[in-house]
């Protein structure tokens, strides 16, 4: 199966046990979940179950054939963390993938630099703001994209709480926001995408994609981990708009002991499931996240990856007037500032509030034309 | 929208700040997301965010209107754990429905009284294993069915790590073992149910959906925190056969002060999302889970859930002859005892282990026929 196809997995052991006879049970529960007496024909040792390749006092790197992923990210998923789930003090802190088993994902559709070129923004940060609050009426959260779109904002997206409601049903809202944006856009001459949260049941969220598309969005937002990480990557493989990833519930994956890094998860495989924008909470505001870890994530999201597109980190919640020169030097250009409550807040007029924000971030092209 | 129509909610909160605050502020983070100031309009307070019901010492009750959850699982889960996934100190450690939500899901379709019927064992506990390890051919694994089978097992279970491999191709896998099954039930004429892991990409899950069932497998076997717990409900809803539902990657979601707890999980949410039959580590097996875990749990699949039917609980991961009689006294009869290496590793001879571990588990029937 090639020597050079596996896949380094590096793992923090929080235990007081044995660090090696840890190392060798996480290789058979990942893998052929038997006990060694069942696990010793040669054949399986080398070519299904992981191998311990380092030690260094509670960090473990083993490696497992890319094989058996089968070249799925579900699975991958399983092989990376599934059993191991139900332990505890095993984190995941690192991953490399071997080119053959990359060469199987698509990554970002879009990415940093097609994105820009749709907007027509070729320098400084995106500015984002979320349709909200829900309970709004598709007529209202409409007249809000017309406003926020005649400001110039770059991208508008759905809060991610945003559904299919009795109060805002999700055609009815998905056509009367993008028209507001296409009205807008007639007036100003500059590109706005709308990203509508497409969360619903299986059957409706299947049927709703081709619809979708013919209404001329500008992407699409998803939450991987309610939605399922494969369902997003299918999204990106087979329906041609910009994804952005939404972390409601990902925060389980992330502990001190237990897990796997922010990075890995925000970053690394969030570009393997094919997300071209990234929202995570940003450091200073309402989730208690650090700067470390936001420079990580922004770090995974942009590293070189094989044939990967780069993906915009799009950092949020509590951003604001006091923070945002702040940001701009912290994330330089390629971000995506998502401001919720204080765009809404800081004066009644949502479209000066939208020219005020991008007033801070700079000019739109690198030499003036 | 109907004052009664509430869900209703228990955080443990840990943490030093006031309760009534971090009450306040996960009753607009998981709705509204907003800042107060922009959360004052009388209706959206009455009809869309959360309301604070009870506070008892760091134990906060949250009602929530089961209409913005659009009835559908997605959403369910975004507003009990979202965004507040991306804090600390937050666990749900109770969740009561209301009757309107629960009336649009099905729930399990088969049940434990179904299956016993399907498998004709109307008093005992069921006996199951797993099909291992990862690595055999489907022609090694098909003859791990017959001889399972021909011992008279109740159900065979692929092992979660078995997709879609070049070593072991999904299609070629399935057909041999139901093969081998039918083989086997012709010559004792005993039923014996084969659930094939259907584990791939979302595009061959669905393109692979028709064709199992028309080869005549006695259910499928998934892992919903993987692949998405609403593509499980998805099958329970869509295909008409029985569900058994994997917990890998599900321990992310237990830690002692965040997360939610086993029970909801594994049990309400389990059956919400179809699951017939409910796969976790037992006490006292590899993995670090206590019996109050396991009663918990054990309950939560059993109990009134309005019109949803029983699911059975599926304790596994180290259960073998030194604890099977005593498990037998915990659980009772209404549970299937998923036995892997133990019953392989028992004698050479797996089919008279079989015979071995059903002998323990008793008779078949109330009273002899």
């Amino acid at each position: 199966m090639g020597d050079k196809n596996r896949i380094f997995v590096t793992y923090q052991i929080t235990s007081k046990k044995n660090i090696r006879e840890i190392a060798n049970d996480i290789c058979l529960e990942q893998t052929v979940e038997v006990i060694e007496k069942l696990a010793q024909d040669k054949w399986l040792r080398e070519n299904i179950i992981g191998q311990v390749e380092e030690i260094t006092q509670n960090i473990v790197v083993i490696s497992y054939n890319a094989e058996i992923t089968g070249y799925q990210l579900p699975q991958l998923i399983n092989i990376l963390y599934g059993n191991i789930s139900l332990k505890k003090g095993i984190k995941v802190i690192d991953i490399k993938f071997s080119k053959n088993f990359i060469s199987h994902f698509s990554g970002p559709r879009f990415g940093i630099e097609s994105i820009r070129k749709i907007i027509g923004v070729e320098y400084r940060p995106l500015l984002s703001t979320a349709l909200k609050p829900m309970g709004k009426s598709p007529k209202e959260l409409a007249g809000f994209c017309y406003k926020l779109a005649l400001g110039g904002i770059d991208i508008i997206k759905d809060d991610h709480g945003l559904v299919d409601h009795s109060f805002c049903p999700f055609k009815e809202r998905v056509e009367l926001c993008q028209q507001a944006v296409k009205k807008a856009e007639l007036e100003t001459g500059k590109r706005v995408l709308y990203f509508p949260n497409i969360t619903n049941s299986m059957e409706k969220m299947l049927k709703n994609l081709e619809w979708i598309k013919g209404i001329g969005v500008g992407g699409i937002l998803i939450s991987p981990m309610i939605v399922g990480w494969d369902f997003m990557r299918y999204l990106s493989d087979n329906i041609a708009l910009p994804i952005m990833a939404h972390p409601a519930l990902i925060g389980v994956l992330f502990s001190a002991n237990n897990g796997i890094s922010h990075e890995i998860i925000l970053g690394d495989i969030m570009r393997l499931a094919g997300a071209d924008l990234v929202i995570y909470p940003n450091y200073g505001g309402r989730f208690p996240w650090t700067e470390d870890i936001c420079r990580k994530i922004d770090y995974a999201l942009k590293k070189d990856l094989f044939h990967f597109k780069k993906a915009f980190p799009v950092p949020a919640g509590g951003i604001g007037v006091e923070n945002i020169a702040q940001l701009k030097e912290f994330y330089l250009n390629d971000a995506v500032f998502l401001i919720g409550s204080s765009l809404y807040a800081y004066s009644d007029d949502i479209t000066s509030n939208v020219r005020y924000f991008l007033g801070i971030l700079g000019t739109n092209r690198m030499t003036p034309t």
